[in-house]
């Protein structure tokens, strides 16, 4: 035992990644990795941090202790909605590298539709050389990214660097420097507007199951690229699963690059592996990095020991 | 006939494009379209300028008047290399379209390459849910892009935003905000710590074939992707492409982006189509955009004829 608060590490993430990040992570702390078995029945009534990502259900009962509670990634619906918490802060998970690797896809999704990725793959399947006419630039393309947060704010940042016309849309309205933004009443107009949505909502009560085929339907059908365009890298509650593979079949979307899915893995069985005009990834957009994770934690305690408020706690009313 | 200099179009584009693009390009001026049937024995020697993308050889013999000549794209080996041409200014098109474009493009490729778009696309037809395990984020990586033009330049500077190490080569040394850049003599540094070499040389004597096996055997084998990558999407004259394809079968280079090609279109037989390690399309990074292309004509005439410098001249020993 050492001097220093100990903090308790329950993580449903690749265990290798864990085991390799874990040492010198908390330098003077007594760690409890509860995905060692040796743990299972240990008394936990002395921890003070606890790191989780879909932790066990037992957990908060068992750790009476607690003073602060971190999520291992940026949504914190994976507790929030499935557990009886204790009333304690709970902290959010941002980092350079998880806002930089969910840029990289939504910018690497949003190029993909603009530059005919589908067409073209196909195209080379066939060896049919023929360059696709009317090919639009960024320029000719309104993004709409839903939900301006941390990583919605950098996505809309960098989609603008690579030309796209950019605006955005949160529930309260947000300032962001070179992008028009909307809030709740102006939603008619932003959907109106975009052509390519780009959903990076948090999982709340409000936003479970909104992208759904009213939202769609309210897409702009004018633009470029022919008909509107959906990416969700956000959290797959957010969005009417049977709708949305109802608007991919009837048109109403033109194509679709998905990362979450209302439940994963996504069912060997859904129609959206097969569907020629969607993209699927395993939730991989931005994958926390566990060694930049624990680096949060550790400067986030070290805040919270030293009395400084510590960053990105989540408001549980909202739910972000 | 018009008080103003007349400008003939000589473009082996698409047909609809040039004509969609010719009503008011040229306020005031005499234009001759020899894609018109009608202009085929016209008498040329009253034209002033000449427009043209892989002209008819007879050109340059008949328009014995002209002033200056325009290329329809940012190169100009299409006439150097295979007419006998007057001494006259040879004028690029520069663009802010067509660097967009081919930003886009060389973007969306590298971020492919990054973010392993190949396997999760494998991985989505075979209905298979797996994070790929060590994704290297865009900082990890270390993009050389070859050719310091405004094309190289602009695509530099974009890689760099979406968070790619990028380091810079040409022939004579350019200074680059930000960007660390080699000459000739740095070209095994260069080349050593590149994990994705971007081409984008013009086609010069100098740059025939440069791409080829000892030079790929010089790119950093030591990077986060496991193996270097190679994209070009300057000209096919220069890569060596069965080097290319040995290169790329045997392991020497991971995977490849190609829009270009020695002969094009890409002969249906090129092993190039069916590699699962590489994306073809068909020279269409960044297509000129016609009316984009008559107005940097329009302009670039308006200076000659008020007696300014016109800009983008070619160097005809230099080859751009």
């Amino acid at each position: 035992m050492t001097d220093k608060n100990s903090i308790l590490i329950d993580l449903r993430f690749d265990r290798e990644a864990v085991l390799r990040a874990l040492p010198n992570a908390f330098p003077g702390r007594d760690v409890i990795d509860m995905g060692d078995p040796a743990n299972r029945e240990r008394d936990l009534s002395d921890v003070a941090y606890a790191v989780v990502w879909k932790p066990d259900p037992d957990l908060f009962r068992r750790a009476t202790g607690l003073k602060a509670i971190f999520s291992g990634g940026a949504g914190v619906d994976h507790i929030l909605t499935t557990y009886e918490l204790p009333d304690l802060p709970i902290i959010r998970f941002v980092d350079r590298s998880l806002t930089d690797r969910m840029s990289e896809w939504v910018v690497w999704q949003c190029l993909h539709h603009l530059r005919n990725g589908f067409a073209y793959a196909i195209q080379q399947r066939t060896r049919i050389w023929s360059e696709i006419a009317d090919q639009p630039e960024a320029c000719d393309v309104t993004v709409g990214v839903m939900g301006l947060g941390v990583l919605g704010a950098d996505a809309a940042a960098k989609l603008k660097v690579m030309g796209f016309r950019v605006i955005g849309w949160s529930r309260s309205k947000k300032e962001i420097a070179g992008i028009e933004t909307f809030d709740a009443a102006g939603q008619d107009e932003f959907l109106s507007r975009t052509d390519i949505l780009v959903g990076l909502l948090p999982l709340t009560d409000e936003t479970r199951g909104i992208y759904d085929r009213p939202l769609f339907s309210r897409l702009s059908r004018s633009g470029a690229l022919g008909g509107p365009v959906f990416l969700n890298a956000g959290r797959g509650g957010s969005q009417n699963q049977p709708d949305l593979i109802a608007c991919l079949a009837d048109g109403t979307l033109k194509a679709a690059s998905l990362d979450v899915f209302t439940v994963e893995p996504l069912d060997q069985e859904s129609p959206l592996w097969g569907m020629d005009n969607v993209v699927v990834t395993p939730h991989a957009a931005a994958s926390s990095d566990v060694r930049a994770l624990f680096r949060h934690v550790e400067e986030q305690v070290g805040r919270l020991e030293s009395g400084k408020p510590p960053q990105f706690v989540v408001d549980k009313i909202l739910g972000y």
